[in-house]
């Protein structure tokens, strides 16, 4: 690949030494690039092919570090990233300590704040820009959403509060019509209206015209846009829903057009009040496959840019597992639902879709509103799933606790990517789930060990009598693996497979796979070892635990969640409680955020690996 | 109280006995009613007497409990408890096993979804609808949502998914232009402008025209409403924000004329569709002292009707404490902000605002937005003070979890009303906070044993270099006794007060004054007892609790918290992990939802009374 612009960009700001009518070669140079190393890598492909105009204008009118952008939800600030010198780092984007696909403050000067999360960039932005009033400083802050992003509840409380500043603040609304799934709900349909109005094609031909008629920077084109303001307004949009919150708009604006949006943003950042910007982007611009499935290429991993095919496949996921389970739930009872939050194909509620439409809610990135809803569903007696990633649904901890839980509504949670999520790192983590759902009274926690327990604890949480049942697995391949013999799901109970006189290790879902094999190395040793796969973190099985305790030296718990609240000290607190006198060794990652990075990489730096945790094994058995 | 037509209500739907001539009597009757008995137990007024025709309105169109009315935040349905039966309960209101002051799906099948909190209405709501719509069904189901709730991110996310439905959907917006302090941001702006409308006066008898001269019931009239749609949204409002989402609005109407509202209701439960009622209403109305100032009759303890004066006063409550500390502290630091979520008022925020106005942020019923925006202040360098109750912060879990604390940002967090909250109940209680915040890597956590350790910590708080810190306290009147010697709060640093041999009690916050009281009458018995304020849960202070342990038979944890992931369950880990043999009792609320009640009753119910705890510890020597 020849990349002579994208060369001469080493430092924030180098965007301004390359020549105007360079700019649609740099785009090209910059797509071609972002195919390249996330056909290497894999990572968040569409939305970064949508961003690269809207990334270069912003990048043209403001002066990094010292201006500021808040990415929302983070995974489409890799061209900033590049613009601002650190293209270098994609040769190990997402890889272990390799560069992140999110905005990091840790990671540069010019990530203002961390994203991962939908919906925080207008709040986190207009903290920035409230601290910058009050000091009296001058910098450009800047939030860019996308149109996805801004379903979630908390955009809004920030829209509704962005509306009462005073001074100059600028909200960037990334249009693609696309969260991760098709975009849903009011807000969506109003925006099509936008987009579609007759007038938008007048507009952006008027749009251009006053804005190279007058002077390209000052407080004249500031005064300028303020007085067209109402003109505009009338000329394109009848009914503008923005204004009405307070906020003034600019758009719609053609998002792959950098001249127009650089002009546009100038104005915008000279206004002394709340100002919308409203960009139309197209979601995988400039790369046939992922224009045609934008989805496929949201995040994804390795593939190959010539064919846009990835590059290796697993088996069957957990996430297939648990859309199948549920379906055949389904057939069985009319009145189970699924719901889910902007993620129908990560959480295989798409397939459920296909099969029954109208039992199927995708309510958009909106975790809260999930939750709740299913509680109403709950309430008037139907069976609600809802199927949302673990790091997601700690959005919607209220909801659970006190819309559902509280009024023992049986609503059944589906937690994927719960544990170590691998190359997504900090933000995403499914590492505190056990944690929070621990707190929350009449609630039942349980993981599978392997694809057919998932399958039974469907059923199980499905056809409960009351309150809220939620069943966590992780990320890719489902264990088909079997330990011992077959004993069915039940609630409460853990299966023990074998019993031990040294050790017993006592394991939570994916973790009994990694005891399994802890266990065939410390027979090896010609020690004596038990495994329990305990299934339920809550209610947990006292019973089965206290009865290895009382056989063995020492109990082991396994788990890929923080240690704090989590399974090993639910454990602990039982053996000391019951004045149990078993020492304990509690397996868990430690309270604290995990980097990204291959799985190999991060379970060694954290001691999670078989080798490690069998010496930790040895190492307190030698104590 | 003379009570003719309220007597004549004793089931649901008794209301249709009352001729339409005496509906402004029954009104009075009402107000009369409710201010009496709020005026005995204490308990929201002022939104109850704001909601009354309302009320009865709604009482006359549906039909109970067959229809469904979801109340958001749930204080202001009183009216809806005397209007089906429940009358003679408001004897007990809000006392020990008496009635709630919300509704409450075990108290009434009249009661369709239990809230509390606020902004999950349309949510919930929406799930009964998606039921009946999937079985078929054609019970009438709405939300009431005051203007206050609607600037809650979730109802947007609602209001968002309402607007794809097909089938009939009742939303009616309670527009009193106040939450609990008075109401702020964009959509409130918008709505003001809705409300002042030279208009509205026009359309109101525009309303009453078109409706007195059509069918009172059928599908005529539903036709006809909307077929009138489009012309009266001309004549009314020029910029409907509602319409814009895909809502079918109709208003704004006269919230304290009962004919109308019942006929405007009439034909919005016969549309197809998505719809919103806009109803205009005075908070405290018919009760001046109320009126005047409703954010003091919102909730309020007894008083005497006559006055409107408070029965009683406590001493300095907490929430003083910690407003006088943080004024303290944003005199010395110009850095410091306070923000709150429209709890000015009840978390002393409004003190401040005096002081200082700039740096003071109310962002509405907005707690994730608060969260987020607080951590972009940190970012730009500033202190914010985020001063929530501990029942709403659970809200923002995500917002603490991936905002805050990940970015090692210095947030400060006060919790008021943590613990048990008494006459609220349920919906309220601060008993998790401790247990939530637990699980959150790099976060501090403190709770003062007085008023004195209140003030230090919100300064050790407010200087912290980096990273969240939190302090929670309870309700009510600051604790001014002093244990032991004065030391100073230093961070992950128990006061120990004494040592004992036979058993040392560790508390933390509130519950010292009730582990002295507990020493007192064990020394009575010659034991030999000590005493530990903890002050923090995080960093836990090791040493001290390691070397009590050490030293005395048995350990006692007190804390007004869940048992389950609270500081009881970090000690009993701590010992554990150590081998410390010291047996350990956990005082603290089971994993449950505390009722409402007095203290008293209910902390006797569940064993945290001095004289519980002191048998639970005799009784734990003795075996």
């Amino acid at each position: 690949m020849t990349s002579n612009l994208l060369d001469q960009i080493r430092e924030p700001n180098d965007i301004r030494k390359i020549p105007r009518e360079q700019y649609g070669a740099l785009a090209q140079e910059i797509r071609e690039f972002l195919i390249e190393k996330v056909g290497e890598n894999g990572g968040h492909l569409a939305s970064n092919l949508g961003i690269v105009e809207l990334t270069m204008a912003l990048h043209l009118v403001m002066t990094f570090p010292r201006d500021k952008i808040v990415w929302d939800v983070g995974h489409q600030a890799y061209v900033h990233k590049i613009l601002t010198g650190r293209k270098d780092g994609f040769d190990n984007l997402r890889q272990f300590e390799g560069l992140s696909g999110f905005p990091k403050r840790t990671e540069s000067r010019c990530d203002a704040f961390g994203t991962g999360h939908g919906s925080t960039s207008v709040s986190a932005a207009l903290g920035l820009a409230a601290a910058r009033d009050l000091r009296g400083g001058h910098e450009k802050i800047c939030a860019v959403i996308g149109d996805g992003a801004l379903s979630g509840g908390m955009a809004y409380e920030a829209l509704n509060n962005a509306a009462r500043r005073q001074k100059n603040f600028v909200i960037i609304l990334n249009d693609n019509t696309m969260s991760i799934s098709k975009n849903v709900g009011g807000m969506a349909t109003y925006l099509a209206k936008v987009r579609t109005n007759p007038r938008y094609k007048a507009l952006k031909v008027n749009v251009e015209n006053l804005l190279t008629k007058i002077p390209k920077v000052g407080w004249d084109m500031a005064v300028y846009i303020k007085n067209q303001k109402e003109a505009i307004k009338k000329l394109a949009i009848p009914n503008m829903l923005f204004e009405d919150m307070g906020l003034t708009y600019i758009g719609p604006i053609d998002g792959h057009d950098v001249i127009q949006m650089r002009d546009a943003l100038r104005g915008a950042f000279l206004l002394e009040e709340p100002v919308i910007v409203h960009v139309v982007t197209k979601k995988g611009k400039g790369y046939p496959f992922a224009e045609q499935n934008p989805s496929k290429f949201h995040g994804i991993g390795p593939f190959d840019p010539e064919t846009g095919e990835p590059t290796f496949c697993g088996g069957t996921t957990w996430t297939q597992v648990f859309a199948e389970a549920l379906l055949a739930e389904a057939r069985q009872n009319p009145k189970v639902c699924a719901i889910t939050a902007a993620m129908a194909s990560g959480t295989g509620v798409d397939e459920f879709e296909k099969e029954f439409p109208e039992r199927t809610f995708d309510v958009g990135i909106a975790e809260e509103h999930a939750v709740t809803f299913a509680a109403g569903l709950a309430a008037a007696g139907y069976r609600p799933a809802v199927a949302i990633y673990s790091t997601f649904l700690q959005r919607a901890y209220d909801q659970i606790l006190h819309d559902t839980a509280l009024q023992r509504l049986p609503v059944f949670f589906a937690l994927d990517r719960a544990g170590f999520v691998a190359h997504d790192g900090e933000t995403h983590q499914g590492i505190y789930d056990l944690s929070y759902l621990n707190t929350i009274p009449r609630m039942t926690v349980c993981a599978p060990a392997n694809e057919k327990e998932l399958r039974e604890m469907v059923h199980l949480g499905l056809t409960q009598k009351e309150g809220p049942f939620a069943v966590r697995y992780p990320r890719g391949a489902a264990c088909t693996e079997t330990f011992g013999e077959d004993v069915p799901v039940e609630k409460g109970k853990a299966q023990v497979v074998a019993k031990g006189r040294d050790v017993t290790l006592i394991a939570l879902g994916r973790m009994t796979e990694r005891a399994a094999r802890v266990r065939e190395v410390l027979q090896e040793e010609d020690l004596d070892v038990g495994l329990i796969n305990a299934r339920f973190l809550k209610p947990l099985d006292e019973e089965a635990i206290l009865a290895a305790a009382a056989e063995s030296r020492l109990i082991v718990t396994l788990e890929d969640n923080e240690r704090t609240g989590g399974f090993g000290e639910k454990v602990t607190v039982l053996l000391k409680r019951k004045k149990q006198d078993c020492d304990v060794l509690v397996c868990a990652y430690p309270e604290t955020y995990l980097p990204h990075g291959d799985t190999t990489s991060v379970e060694s730096k954290y001691h999670m690996d078989t080798e490690s945790i069998v010496n930790k094994i040895f190492l307190r058995l030698s104590k």
